[in-house]
């Protein structure tokens, strides 16, 4: 028992110090672990394998669409990055360089991709010939490495897990379809699977991605009211395939350059998925992405029959979901505090007085609602449960996105509403004017996070300068 | 029919040039690209769907034998790598060097990892604590960088993928026992899946890898009569565990140091598999880890009914098998050329007299061998081809492998023997000695490639210096 005290004292609450809760349950949780690598995370299996779940599940979804996966160098040699001008200027600062082989000194320096345009775009210029080598559809899971001054365990970090697609369409059109059907591919991803509402829209163009044209991401609204952009899409135009001579011959023989995309989520979606849905007793996972979704633990173990019966129910549940049978000599009330901490969605408790009325006892991670079912039920209970789970978990998310979501027409509302109600996403008009997104945030300490592909005129002026407003926008404060 | 010459044209054959022979298939089979990254290559979809299908194998092995994935920092300090000596002195000269964070000079330099022994003792310190705590089964996917003079496709270039396993045991002969294992799973992965024979052995104390107690590997013959080592499985004792001060409570309560294993295998398995199984007229893939498993071609394709009763084969056969329909305008000719190049293990072809018939033609792709085969039997015609196809390349293989090896019990029988029958492996044996060991390589041209487990003693003198002999060795060339 002094195991139990323990697991419960390790955590700070969230309503305490949401930041030391969110580290305590990436530490406790056993999701990560530092090393003596200054800024990045050991992933640890049971973090590990929320990734491997994360990726099989957009994997699919990817390939499902066309798309093909490559492996592209992890190294980019300076003057090939240097070749399009936004985007050296935009990743140039925060790169790690190479500068020596074994002992001898580079002729030219490289740094480690802080994401891959630029070896896709060179690649794509000795591929692509004619209007029938398009398009082409390629994704990448890698890591990469951008040098940021201040990181946290998923959220910013200098190396981090993610995919990249790089794709290229003959027309501007096709390419822009493909950057919005990404999009909501991660919206999808993220409300169905993650159970996490998602604001989708395009990027101001202050806040774009180095290089491209239009940046479309989606945007969350975390248990304490920040922002976090969850996922990107880009549309480049052609302005890389200049930059990187890729042509192809069109069917009136024409030599004309392709248009571009890339689209990105990485292992900062496991901080979402933390930040979503945890609670002071620990993790909350989504049943999609939980390695273990359902936990079964022995009460009363010693009692004959007992374990036999456990063991019978898991062999029952592991052809359907992915189970674990805790057997160890741990009490079960250590077990409730474990598994409630590493956020399994589920769990299973079977005594010898249950065995006897053919029953068993579910608990719901997210409400902790304790149900009494026939054993005779019990896959479809299970099943039943975990998707209770999912619907309540996104019903509790967009219950607090609700509750913290501001419309305002004057700065001053803007504060006085973040006063009274803390932060949220606040969605006010906007007359397009760089300068006034600059002053909202200045005066007010929301930036833009988005111009909602769902469009409605709340006002007819800007928030700022009250001048005619052109655009809806969601302004936060962003992780 | 302009396509087909040019794609015949391409290659270069294995007699007359087996490394040009073995590009040119890297190439032209669509596995990979260079960039302007030297030493580092792009693995294209076709290339790394292969790979998927290798790692999707051997991980659900992994894991089945109760190994966890988890990713580690892709940095080492340079005061970590120094940590064990004989480690550092066998990678420090073949690493890459990041020096600078964006425009910062580090601190201290870090290492691109070359394989990541160090990281791992570095996180064991922190979380192994008694004997509760053991083994520990870890498996990491990733990417190391290892700065080579002289670089090859998948065998040896300056950025490869691979799998480390590094795993840590109460006892000695516990991690002697995961060393043994994780060799065997290696080595019937091999046989079974990729049908690549293979010898296990334990490499000469010259040949060990920086830091081992002993190393095993797995040793392959190639097509052209050198060896390749495919994988290996490192045993090492503890020797890391005290440079690193990893300690755990026994149940003696006794604090005492865990003993450690680490395995490996890479991409380099995908330059085995082509020049085991290629000839001149491409690839030819093992059905486990062939992307296309079966192409179906529509032949007078025109014809009505042809192309639909081609989807309707399509539609059977893609529940059970990973299939193409190329229903493309190119020629068949043309289409039998491409796939052949590609390595698919079974082309069906089916046109309109086949369709009146009820029946279809299987050509495998190892032996050109057709058969006509009534629709009736399709699904269990196909499995049973794919099987033929499996056993055909072993048994190839195998033949030249045998062919290949020769017992020699002096070095003029080495030289006599090579000269006569061309590279292979020389079986000979061995007083134990370093000395004799070089003398064999710089006299004989071959050097020891393996201690096979499998002993037979076909001599009682050294083939050196003729002193009683302790070990029978293989020799050979090796990639």
């Amino acid at each position: 028992m002094a195991n139990d005290k323990k697991l419960v004292e390790a955590i700070t609450s969230m309503d305490v110090d949401f930041a030391k809760w969110y580290t305590d349950i990436c530490k406790k949780a056993d999701l990560i672990d530092y090393s003596s690598v200054k800024g990045c995370m050991i992933i640890r299996p049971y973090g590990y394998a929320i990734w491997e779940l994360i990726q099989k599940n957009l994997d699919g979804r990817f390939k499902e669409l066309g798309h093909e996966n490559v492996y592209m160098p992890m190294f980019i040699p300076e003057s090939l990055l240097q070749k399009e001008k936004d985007h050296v200027a935009g990743f140039a600062p925060e790169v790690a360089w190479v500068t020596h082989g074994g002992s001898e000194k580079l002729t030219e320096r490289m740094c480690v991709r802080p994401t891959s345009e630029t070896l896709f775009c060179e690649h794509y210029a000795n591929i692509i010939r004619s209007y029938r080598d398009l398009p082409k559809l390629y994704n990448q899971w890698c890591s990469v490495v951008r040098w940021e001054k201040t990181t946290r365990p998923f959220l910013r970090s200098r190396e981090f897990l993610w995919q990249e697609g790089h794709t290229m369409h003959a027309t501007a059109d096709e390419a822009i379809a493909e950057t919005v059907q990404m999009l909501n591919v991660y919206a999808d991803f993220h409300e169905k699977d993650l159970a996490i509402p998602v604001v989708k829209g395009a990027k101001t163009p202050s806040d774009k991605f180095a290089g491209a044209e239009d940046t479309y991401a989606i945007e969350a609204l975390m248990h304490d009211g920040k922002a976090l952009q969850a996922a990107t899409s880009h549309y480049f135009g052609n302005g890389f395939a200049k930059a990187f001579d890729i042509t192809y011959t069109d069917k009136e023989n024409k030599l004309v350059h392709p248009f571009q995309t890339s689209w990105g989520c990485t292992t900062r979606m496991i901080g979402g998925i933390i930040m979503t849905h945890g609670d002071d007793n620990g993790l909350v996972l989504p049943p999609a992405v939980a390695p273990i979704q359902v936990v079964i633990i022995p009460v009363a173990m010693h009692k004959e029959g007992v374990i036999d019966a456990a063991k019978g129910l898991a062999d029952r549940l592991k052809g359907n979901f992915r189970v674990k049978l805790d057997d160890s000599d741990n009490s079960p009330g250590w077990k409730y505090a474990e598994y409630e901490m590493k956020g399994v969605p589920v769990r299973i408790e079977i005594g010898p007085r249950d065995i006897e009325a053919n029953q068993c006892v579910i608990v719901t991670r997210h409400d902790r609602e304790k149900t009494v079912i026939s054993l005779d039920n019990l896959e479809a209970a299970v099943a039943e449960k975990l998707q209770a789970v999912r619907d309540g978990l996104y019903a509790k998310a967009l219950a607090n996105r609700e509750r913290r979501t501001y419309n305002c027409e004057t700065m001053d509302e803007i504060i006085a509403k973040r006063a009274e109600n803390g932060d949220g996403f606040v969605r006010a008009m906007w007359c397009g004017d760089p300068e006034c997104e600059d002053k909202v945030k200045e005066v007010t300490g929301v930036g833009s996070r988005c111009v909602p592909l769902e469009q409605e005129a709340i006002s007819d002026k800007c928030v700022c300068c009250g001048k005619p407003a052109k655009q809806l926008v969601y302004w936060g404060i962003a992780y």
